[in-house]
């Protein structure tokens, strides 16, 4: 969007009335977050922004095209305030298709999945797709990447180098998801980046769950801004209380929303002003079955919100806490039009929607085609890394024969890793899985071609009674993660995955029984919503056909390489200790045999 | 202040309570305007930085300061959200010594009137002041300078080039009080302005009084984020719901706040969370008399507004506004400790400020001894302009005797001049004031050098029936203005402000009768508020002696080069039609002598 002398000029002339309105959304009754208010008013829209609110009669002239909304009621496109887009494996453009029908019209976004594959070359690419798409994405940088402690390999390494550069660039506003361990542990390239946003000026977007007390102050005096998790509703308190905008986490894995509203339904409804939402990772199964944003103000309300402070948690309070209200939020003059017709603020169902000015979804499809971008060599998903053996998935200890004293990562939820220690036959210099057990092989593969690591640990929760899983999608390194009870199948379901240009793959029995390309980086599809919520319950059914009762099976492993989630994790450097930040050998004592 | 990472580990350790706290304020109630609640909480200061509220006794060590506030309420420091501080004719020095004591720590401001009488250069040594003082200002670049239509005479002219540079500094925050009619006239460096500041993302401030409708529209399509200057609280309510942050202005010249809050009180109690203060322009005997943001804070408590949000329209809402609310504007970690002790939240009175950690006033005085910095010759104020003469002020025409038809300025209350229609004598080819009609002369003389400029023309509502005044200071251009019932008084006046280095003067039958020396930029004073005030009493009363019943004689006078005051104004080039926005001549028809 070019803010020129001459731009300038064509909207204040539109403003005042002196040449017409492109289009007119007539009829409707306008839902006011900025002064809380529902009532009559048409918007006049002049190329993509609103000019006047009210009666505009006098803004329409021969070629001024009407959009009928009788009856109909207008709200502002809605904000996801947190979201990693990547980790639906919907690319921008299948993204954009399956959320701007629900209402949301921008997200706030790290990008940073794209970043770990393709580094910022890959990110300028993914700007151009979304400047093609009808969804607009206030872009945070990371604060870095690898998130990691200790730090594994990711493609390209975000440094305050690299923040003095972008955030001087046009798609910045603000820096991302700076975890409360990277600033307690001054971490170096952390607080660089925190002290370039604050001569510049920027929002620092934190990520903070579970901090409280003196741990809370710290984190706040590095400047974080905002939250958008916290595990219960006296913990959204607190933070609100020391100064902190806090978004409500609606995710498919955490849905805290019930919880967390109850600061402001039970507990001080002032805090409402500085509430906003956001789903973070979300499902195209749960786009397609719930929604989107749509669905988080419904439900919202559902909690005992009213409708017109749920819209505003929706739309204003998140573009105020980005510091974007000047842009989007809001349905007034100067504003960009993003514009939702709904049914009515109390049931909400978005009926079209209008983005940049353009009407470019009714019901739950866009008006038109939108096309995915042919994308460069550095946004394929060429895998970079040799392949397997099904050596590389057996851990060999010196001992030939006896039973080994094993440390096995134990997934007990989406989010939490616990200790388990177990005895592990020998055999051969070998330590077995052992499913009777539920101790599988787990390991994580780089595959960007800097150093050919592959590290190899237990674990215990996802009891596979046979095969393996992997996935080169698998937030926030996206190196290759594989989970099995085979190790032969572990090699297949990987080499599959380096043949085929990534993807996610269930292996039975030396067979590849489901697999999902993802030719975007390795992470994401051009498919459409509905495909990939498709292919996602077969991969699904698949691993619980080999014994898993998990219900996410792909998605608890893909999450392991999060050195962010407690005790455990497992990066391509090696299985972490989360608590300690350290690499830990799981081998706790081997036992010769007698 | 600078953000180093080595103080971002300074304070998040101490935020952490790792290290012990400088000072405690303890055992008072916070005001906390983010929860809007009121609970007892202490606060945690480290180096000038809040670092903990709450029950912050880990934080207290031995070389801990404790500041006893036991009783109190802890209020955040009060924000002046748009104020010209110069037309107080007080030096920033003395500013800050007269209004920080009354809780306000911030202030909004252009420096416009250093500006416009020592450029760049003079602002850099304001900045120095500021920063010497315990009083915060948040810069706006000026839209322009000269702000007048047609384009009059300052030392130093503010274009698009300037604000490509000065929109980087640190202590710029947005641009100032850009003018609804240099918007819709499509003004190129303000336009320009504009553009620069929207790639930037720096707020632009408006001013737009009466701006409705498709005016109000055409304006807001340019960026303007909030406005100061609305007539009455329809206004205030239409821009509110057209998406403006809006500031009540409670000047010493306009009591706008009883009427405009009626926006909130009667109309929609919703529009509180974007409604703050402003006093624009105040007297240093307003300040003496009344205190500063503290007193807009208890007015609007008896207007009805509630303590907290009284307080949070004085505090965190401006700096929402301006976007400057990660620094100050509340009391919670990570933010500037600004805090005032009052005595409750009703009555609001202001027994001791805290800014930049530091405790600076008790009672109505600074507890330190602040004095004015030397300032270089860039503020001096030299007058660069020749001696006048009688002749100078004498309005000469073509006819040797006989009468003029005269269009007279017409001063019918602090921003309105209207158009008066007169017949004066003409002897000599002099076009005689008359006194018994209430017919001036008035003159605006060139003082920066440029081009020696002096303008003629006849007002109308002063009722001088002899003598002279004129000012040096005199918004926005601060040129010399003089009004005068005899032109060899007119004279006098002038050489004794060029001769003394710029002030405000009396004269009256050829003799100084009052005169106070303005010597930083000719603008302003270093001595103390109730200095200022005691010589502008004198001051006036002397006008008053010459004839005079206007209650601020200076006032009406040095407001008459600003030509965004209807329906007429004089600068250096001429007497201006508001309207038109050209210069006219004063002189309708001529009667020659029969």
């Amino acid at each position: 969007m070019h803010m020129g002398k001459d731009r300038l000029k064509r909207l204040i002339r539109a403003g005042r009335g002196l040449v017409p309105a492109h289009k007119v959304v007539r009829g409707g009754h306008l839902v006011n977050v900025m002064s809380s208010e529902i009532y009559p008013a048409d918007v006049a829209i002049y190329e993509e922004m609103i000019v006047a609110i009210g009666d505009v009669t006098d803004y329409i002239g021969e070629e001024t095209e009407i959009i009928d909304a009788t009856g109909k009621y207008l709200a502002p496109g809605l904000i996801d305030g947190h979201l990693h887009s990547e980790c639906s494996k919907l690319s921008i453009t299948s993204f954009a298709k399956a959320v701007v029908p629900c209402g949301t019209t921008c997200i706030v976004s790290g990008l940073d999945e794209y970043i770990s594959v393709s580094g910022i070359e890959g990110l300028q690419e993914v700007f151009s797709e979304i400047k093609a798409s009808p969804l607009k994405v206030f872009w945070g940088a990371p604060y870095k990447t690898p998130y990691t402690f200790p730090q594994s390999t990711v493609s390209y390494n975000f440094t305050e180098e690299t923040h003095k550069e972008v955030q001087t660039w046009p798609e910045c506003f603000g820096v991302w998801e700076t975890v409360r361990e990277a600033v307690i542990e001054e971490d170096d390239d952390t607080l660089g980046a925190l002290a370039v946003a604050q001569a510049n000026r920027m929002p620092i977007f934190g990520c903070a769950p579970m901090a409280r007390g003196k741990d809370l102050n710290g984190y706040l005096c590095s400047g974080v801004r905002l939250d958008h998790e916290s595990y219960d509703h006296e913990e959204v308190v607190e933070k609100m209380r020391n100064g902190m905008h806090m978004l409500v986490r609606e995710s498919s894995v955490t849905h805290f929303l019930k919880e967390n509203i109850r600061a402001v339904t039970e507990v001080n409804p002032a805090l409402a002003r500085r509430v906003s939402f956001c789903t973070d990772d979300v499902t195209a199964t749960d786009i397609i079955e719930k929604g989107h944003m749509d669905h988080v103000v419904r439900l919202a309300m559902k909690e005992g919100v009213d409708p017109m402070t749920a819209i505003q948690m929706g739309s204003i309070n998140s573009a105020e806490a980005y510091r974007v209200d000047h842009l989007v939020g809001s349905i007034t003059p100067g504003k960009i039009a993003d514009i939702l017709l709904v049914d009515s603020p109390e049931t909400f169902k978005v009926e079209a929607v209008i983005t940049n000015g353009k009407l470019v979804s009714k019901g739950r499809d866009l008006t038109y085609e939108l096309n995915a971008p042919k994308r460069s060599a550095v946004l394929s998903s060429e895998l970079k890394c040799e392949k397997t053996t099904k050596a590389d998935f057996e851990y060999r200890v010196d001992m030939e024969e006896g039973t080994a004293e094993v440390l096995s990562m134990n997934v007990v939820g989406p989010f939490v890793r616990k200790r388990r220690d177990v005895t592990l036959t020998v055999e051969n210099h070998i330590v077995q899985p052992d499913t009777d057990q539920d101790v599988l092989m787990v390991s994580v593969v780089e595959r960007f071609g800097r150093n050919g690591n592959k590290s190899l640990a237990f674990c215990s929760g996802w009891k596979l009674k046979k095969g393996a899983m992997a996935s080169s999608a698998a937030p926030d390194d996206n190196n290759i993660v594989v989970m099995g009870a085979d190790a032969n199948d572990m090699s297949i379901a990987v080499n599959h995955l380096i043949e085929n240009g990534g993807g996610q793959v269930i292996v039975e029995g030396g067979k590849i029984v489901e697999f999902l390309a993802l030719p975007v980086g390795g992470i994401a599809s051009d498919l459409d919503a509905k495909d990939i919520s498709h292919r996602e319950t077969l991969l699904n059914k698949a691993a619980h056909a080999l014994g898993c009762d998990l219900q996410e099976p792909l998605m608890y492993m893909f999450f392991l390489p999060i050195t962010a989630i407690p005790d455990y994790a497992i990066t391509d450097v090696g299985p972490v200790d989360c608590i300690a930040l350290e690499t830990f050998d799981p081998i706790l004592g081997l036992n010769p045999a007698k």
